[in-house]
């Protein structure tokens, strides 16, 4: 398993016989596919050609700001058509998980949302109430009322069984304090995925990880989370289109997130590509988080078995 | 040191041989003399009756939302007598360290604030420069134009050469960013506390520490933290008021704040009382953070010694 990974970038032959392995690849997208809105050179070509070849592509990301309706408007608009069924992200898995595992009872099963209208949709698409999120009424400054109703619980909803957490550019205090005292009075504490950084203008900012970590130190515990490499995702993307694990790859950019998520899923290969957060000294230090059983130096390096 | 703390409510004779001990009593407000706008009973005549005994009573608060001024205000309100001298807050600790210690070079001794008016007015006191903080311009949405200007650098100011954070009850992604950002870039982080959670209306919210870990967490930066228990905090004490340690006794609830600071600072003593975070429980356990000397059900136990 921590073994070597075998470099693929320009031998055709390797690639063809990488590419031959699958049929079925799983492919992160911040960081293997673009950055932000900006798509990298290839990427589209790759894809078509993999389907020319009768493999599936399925795009797994862990960016919940997002629903499947808003990435497959993405995804065309950067030139790579594809189906809604094609697309698995962690706000999805989210609602799944909430909706078809969790099955909280009704009069409890209320989500309060940190996050933008990617969760709202999904956990909309599963018929699962909420509250907070991008309502205009929590996007302002807190005042003392505030404090007191929710210190007294007069201002909390009753019906707010879970509380569910993702990257969220509008977070306030007022937000981070409804979440705090729902966790508090024992709401089920979930995210959509914990990445600390979010890939952007070849840099980054705060990730789902980071904006929700507030909760974390001031009630003193850890959500669950769904996306990327919690196997619950991994599960529910199995179950959803019937994979075979040993004919399934897993690309992404992140170690801790894409690679492990394959791995941990016992996936027949790991593909990780240098255009994003970790690149290769990451995996050859000593304890590194996984390491890929692949690597190229970018996603559309896999043109070159083309050439065959 | 970790010795059974000696509880001295309820008996006159105990009460007063503690008094006895010290010249100096060091208060922490918040969990102590009151709790958010709540003045506890008997605080104002156990501090009057104190300082009928010749005692200097200083009140050295990790809260930096206000400064010295605010304070004063708030202890006169409150029915506590006392001169903004007799203040000490750790906004005011964060402005002295940064103006007496660090004195960063002119070009790049701004400060980017995370937090409300308490840090910009001691700063100012100190002839600090500082942006972000209270200013409107920050309290907004950050946009696609502010990703970009901060990935690039042409919407950070290059005289920033410092991060300094408190409590920061308007806090957003837009502050936050540039926090991260700045970090990144090398600039000296600071924080006026660290305190997880903030006690208001009988109950808990985020602290200082929960508002700023999310730059913690983005940039694996911790940041030096200028207030209790940092003994930054007491040397500043001391040189400002010439005590003498061994007769000086820290008051207060929290063991890893103010507890810790009396024990690493070799005050004469400690004095927990109950009313606020930490109880018996917490130095009682296995491996607690700090154990006071002395401890009391209230502050106001201390007036049994009015009796004598």
């Amino acid at each position: 398993m921590t073994s070597t990974p075998k470099y693929i970038s320009g031998d055709a032959a390797s690639i063809d016989e990488f590419v031959d392995k699958f049929d079925v690849f799983l492919l992160d997208c911040d960081g293997v596919l673009w950055s932000g809105d900006h798509v990298y050179d290839g990427v589209p070509e790759t894809i078509a050609l993999l389907r020319s070849k009768g493999k599936r592509t399925i795009f797994v990301t862990n960016n919940s700001t997002k629903s499947r309706d808003e990435y497959l408007k993405k995804l065309t608009n950067l030139g790579i058509p594809c189906d809604k069924d094609d697309i698995f992200g962690s706000s999805y898995s989210a609602a799944i998980y909430i909706s078809r595992i969790l099955k909280p009872p009704q009069g409890k099963n209320k989500v309060f949302v940190i996050g933008e209208t990617g969760i709202e949709q999904e956990l909309e698409s599963e018929g699962i109430p909420h509250v907070g999120g991008t309502d205009e009424a929590y996007r302002r400054d807190i005042t003392p009322e505030d404090f007191k109703g929710i210190a007294d619980g007069s201002l909390l909803d009753p019906e707010v069984g879970l509380v569910l957490c993702g990257l969220d550019f509008h977070i306030n205090y007022l937000k981070l304090a409804h979440a705090m005292h729902y966790v508090k009075r024992g709401a089920v504490f979930l995210a959509t995925n914990t990445d600390s950084t979010l890939p952007m203008h070849h840099d980054f900012f705060l990730g789902a990880g980071s904006v929700h970590i507030p909760v974390v130190h001031a009630t003193g515990k850890e959500p669950l989370q769904l996306g990327k490499p919690s196997q619950a995702m991994m599960d529910a993307v199995e179950g959803k289109f019937q994979l075979n694990r040993a004919r399934t790859c897993m690309v992404g950019d992140r170690l801790n997130t894409d690679i492990k998520f394959g791995i941990e899923g016992k996936l027949g290969g790991t593909l990780h590509v240098l255009t994003g957060v970790h690149k290769k000294a990451d995996w050859e230090k000593e304890n590194p988080i996984a390491v890929p059983s692949f690597y190229a130096d970018k996603f559309s390096d896999l043109r070159l078995a083309e050439k065959e």
